[in-house]
């Protein structure tokens, strides 16, 4: 469904490849990150070099509980218990010697537009090399259920002006964008969220092509774990993780940045 | 050091092998976590079968900042944001249909007698299959700080009574045994604790070869991956683990069960 999306290019932002394409079946838990991820001949890839300060931002998904008083990089509790905290933990052991720091900014309940408002002390102030963004699925939850009236056009505006502004301030950060995810069948998620929600998911990845962003295809990564475990192993209520679920999340991640 | 110990059989205790022995020099960081459990051909595994009820047992390096009100299996607060956390995420990501319960009931500041005043809330009523436990560093830092009169003889008999009571309980638990471990020259870590730490790590050993339990050489390891990278990069006291020092542990312990 994504082969339709034409990447526009940014001259400024050549030094990623393009976001990873196509779909895969896969056979066997542990190979299903694996398999999601690795599909398409230009899959983006970003490399981890010394000094390498890396941002996680993003809703709930991303804090999962992190201690926000918390300033330090690298630390267990600000870095919450979930996909961020998992790959970090990789990070800094495959990498010990490289002085990596790494931060977590996500905020529970977060929109596009809720990242902009904190962006000054949330992200430039960290003065990011490698910036992974997950955003999204309040964007249309909060619409869905009438507490929020942007639209699928608000979020791509919030975004792009979002990362323009990004890299005006960092011309050379390296974006990872994450694919926003719901798991239907699962308690908040259900057959009429679709496909509206879907929506988000596609403009996501245009937008990882048009910023030359690497891209995370979590609901891909969901979807083919769920066909081997229920999906509610993997997500509590279709939308947030288990720890299960943030491992897949954190392996789909380690996959694109290593 | 540890060849001259010569482990005891008992004979209810034969499921798992003998104990990792023999040192090792890494060259690469990643590495190092396998060169330093990997050596000695009777190393212990354990395999992991479906329906394994899983339980972390041990001090603040277990504990991690744990949700103590939460009394879930595989939920990401009750498991704390240390090595239990990061084993308990692979776990439940490479046995994802094995239908797994973690539990992590470390708590900051035990000493072995400690553990056995609550044993029956935090480790009978579990139920485990599979109970790891690391215990020592306490039973040694607060004698040598003169808040416990405890020897490593009170260490060794108490650990054997928390294990014969185990094992009457579940004699077909699988054990593992984790080495109590101090890192030198950081912080709370002094020349002062030498040799006489050394024999709890050594007492440690004995014991997990006496019971046939799995051991775990994170003295070793943590000594290898000082080789690499500053000790403070593991460890913030000597005795805490950093997040990279909670990840070497987790590989450590996934190199055993698995």
């Amino acid at each position: 469904m994504f082969g339709k999306i034409k990447p526009m290019d940014k001259s400024r932002r050549t030094f990623i490849g393009h976001s990873l394409m196509g779909a895969a079946l896969a056979v066997s838990i542990p190979s299903i990150v694996s398999a999601a991820t690795k599909r398409g001949a230009a899959a983006a890839k970003i490399k981890i070099e010394p000094n390498d300060v890396i941002l996680f931002q993003g809703d709930s998904i991303t804090d999962a509980g992190r201690d926000k008083e918390n300033q330090a990089p690298n630390n267990n509790r600000a870095l919450g218990n979930g996909y961020a905290f998992l790959a970090a933990a990789d990070l800094l052991h495959q990498h010990a010697a490289k002085q990596l720091s790494i931060f977590n900014k996500g905020i529970s309940g977060n929109k596009v537009h809720q990242l902009d408002e904190r962006w000054d002390e949330d992200c430039i102030r960290i003065k990011p090399n490698i910036l992974s963004i997950l955003i999204g699925v309040n964007d249309y939850w909060h619409m869905f259920n009438g507490k929020y009236d942007g639209t699928i056009q608000v979020y791509r505006d919030d975004y792009r002006k979002l990362l323009d502004r990004t890299l005006t301030a960092f011309p050379h950060v390296k974006l990872v964008i994450g694919e926003p995810f719901a798991v239907n069948n699962v308690k908040a998620v259900t057959d009429a969220w679709f496909p509206a929600f879907d929506e988000y998911r596609h403009t996501a990845l245009e937008i990882a092509n048009e910023y030359k962003a690497a891209f995370i295809p979590y609901q891909r990564v969901f979807n083919e774990a769920s066909k081997h475990v229920s999906p509610a192993y993997w997500t509590t209520d279709g939308v947030h993780t288990t720890l299960a679920g943030a491992k897949l999340m954190a392996e789909a991640w380690l996959r694109v940045v290593k």
